[in-house]
């Protein structure tokens, strides 16, 4: 059967003052229309079973998990003692399906990312289920990009993969995050794609890829599993997470992989990275996006937030408005980047309102 | 004896969302010394017995006019049945010091504008104090223009009066607001001077020229102040204040008499009429002003102010930034001339944040 596994073990920053220490990004609502892990979820549900809808996280983050408001059952939420990137996360969850689906094809997917073509989105999901079912190869989903983005890791492609049907490739590699004149090149080049961090594979090639690439962790891991269903399994957990380090799939095993296999894809994909990409995402160029009581007078190009009281923005281009709970934020638009750096000075000089 | 007549009936909507119907400007700190009265009354002070130091102002804003926080005789404060402008708050004041100093010298000044050097501008109080009354003419203060300002009503000189000592002039006419290529002219020529709405007259030529200028005006109020001390009065006040116009000392009187004199000075006046001023004012330019908890990163030339929580602003220039309240204000300085018509907009559309 076909799984999802939704990762939401993040915390980002980037989108101060709404995701505080005590709220990460999945967990926000950004577009107005629920936050990113429900809708990442409810996209999924055309093609899947809700029993084999999977969401990992961490404990502390528990209180915004609401299996109910995500429509998944209780025992599908599987919760980390602490965050240590992908590659362990995954690692609990391929032991929970397998227990249950030992033939299972998995899909790793951000719980933080945005779709703004769902219908397409749906259909690679399908193709790529179905060639990872039937190649036994990991398959990534690459984007097609826009613009030569910086913020993005990219993957770049070899030769076809005949076997695959239409627009399916060999990965050449992975490329970390370039800089302006590489991310160019790539995008001149027509070979790249954006690593949209979306995976598929079989439960027997994880397993197999996780044993051989990060043994120390495969090692500390299998020994806490031995206690699984017992009272013993959560401290043994505690303690495995305690010695392993953080490391990502994508560092840990695709990097390492041959034969990974990319579906090149365009179905209006964005990170919502940072307040721009949100405003991107939202609006077309030249317009605002406004959220609650806002009042804008010759604005353009502007992202303004409000969640409650009233923020009135006058003559102003290309700025974001953030006001949430007693913080405000003000910031031009091309900056977003700098929001992280912000919150994390926030954190360090009003620790009581960070 | 010499008198000061703070004229603070103004309601002023150009600091919103810090001037609420409920305060004016001159009740707000917003130079972070003190109320904008208090300050203007501080100032004269060193001039001035405590007793001879007067405040007009509308009966709906006692609850702001503490004499004791103000520094004077609870008798002096006089309150308006309801806002009439200067002209009707002036005949009030008169009537009051007659009774007690029917000699009286009387300087009258709005209640919220700001003053850097206090030396220079006491020293120019008692001059004008010194020719009003040896020549029983109105003298009004010059502020000599820096820029060719839109927003302040001018002051040609004629003739220089001899008879004033150094540098004191006939007023030739007074100017309304000029739009910007009078005000260039004005500044280029050298004979103009900003109307700082200060000015000086003994009260037997106010009463004189009130009575033949504002004829209908000065009827009505004499008859409500035969009821003076005793206690029909406030009911035959109310009753007079219904039936007269506003109008304006310069526009009622001074725009109609000959031979006022005219004293220019430089003493780092500003009306602060607008968030912009206040910017002015408090910070050289570049200099960003904060108050509060407020987190700059990267920015120039801004004004950001916090009643509370905080407020980060990231690579911002020219921009104003005031939370007060539940009301956020994000203004391009430079338009800060509309944020007049922004509260306007906001009693209208939000009455309930307004």
């Amino acid at each position: 059967m076909d799984h999802v596994v939704v990762m939401a073990g993040g915390s980002g920053t980037r989108f101060w003052p709404e995701s505080r220490m005590r709220r990460s990004k999945q967990f926000l609502d950004l577009t107005g229309r629920g936050s990113m892990i429900r809708e990442t979820i409810r996209r999924m549900f055309p093609l899947l079973r809700r029993e084999n809808v999977w969401v990992v996280a961490c404990e502390k983050d528990a209180p915004h998990l609401s299996a109910r408001a995500l429509g998944i059952p209780a025992g599908n939420i599987l919760l980390e003692p602490e965050g240590r990137n992908t590659a362990p996360a995954m690692a609990l969850a391929v032991a929970h399906i397998a227990a249950r689906d030992p033939a299972a094809v998995i899909a790793a997917a951000p719980a933080d990312h945005a779709v703004a073509d769902e219908r397409s989105f749906r259909s690679v999901l399908r193709k790529c289920f179905r060639l990872a079912r039937r190649t036994g190869r990991f398959v990534t989903v690459g984007i097609t990009p826009t613009y030569p983005a910086t913020g993005y890791g990219y993957i770049e492609r070899g030769t076809p993969f005949a076997a695959g049907g239409d627009a399916v490739y060999n990965v050449r590699r992975f490329r970390e995050k370039p800089d302006l004149p590489t991310a160019r090149r790539f995008l001149k080049s027509g070979r790249f794609s954006w690593n949209s961090g979306i995976f598929f594979f079989r439960i027997d090639t994880f397993r197999d890829r996780f044993a051989r690439f990060l043994p120390g962790i495969h090692a500390e891991m299998e020994s806490a599993f031995r206690h699984s269903g017992k009272k013993t399994f959560p401290a043994r957990l505690r303690a495995a997470y305690r010695r392993i380090p953080s490391i990502s799939v994508d560092y840990g095993i695709l990097e390492k992989e041959d034969n990974i296999l990319v579906v090149p894809s365009d179905f209006g994909w964005n990170d919502l990275g940072t307040w721009r990409s949100l405003h991107e995402f939202l609006g077309k160029p030249g317009e605002n996006v406004a959220f609650g009581n806002v009042l804008l007078s010759d604005c353009r190009d502007s992202l303004v937030r409000s969640d409650h009281g009233l923020v009135a923005v006058v003559g102003m281009e290309d700025v974001v408005v953030i006001r949430c709970g007693d913080a405000v934020l003000v910031c031009d638009r091309t900056r977003s980047e700098e929001v992280k750096g912000i919150a994390e000075e926030v954190r360090a000089r009003f620790p009581h309102l960070s």
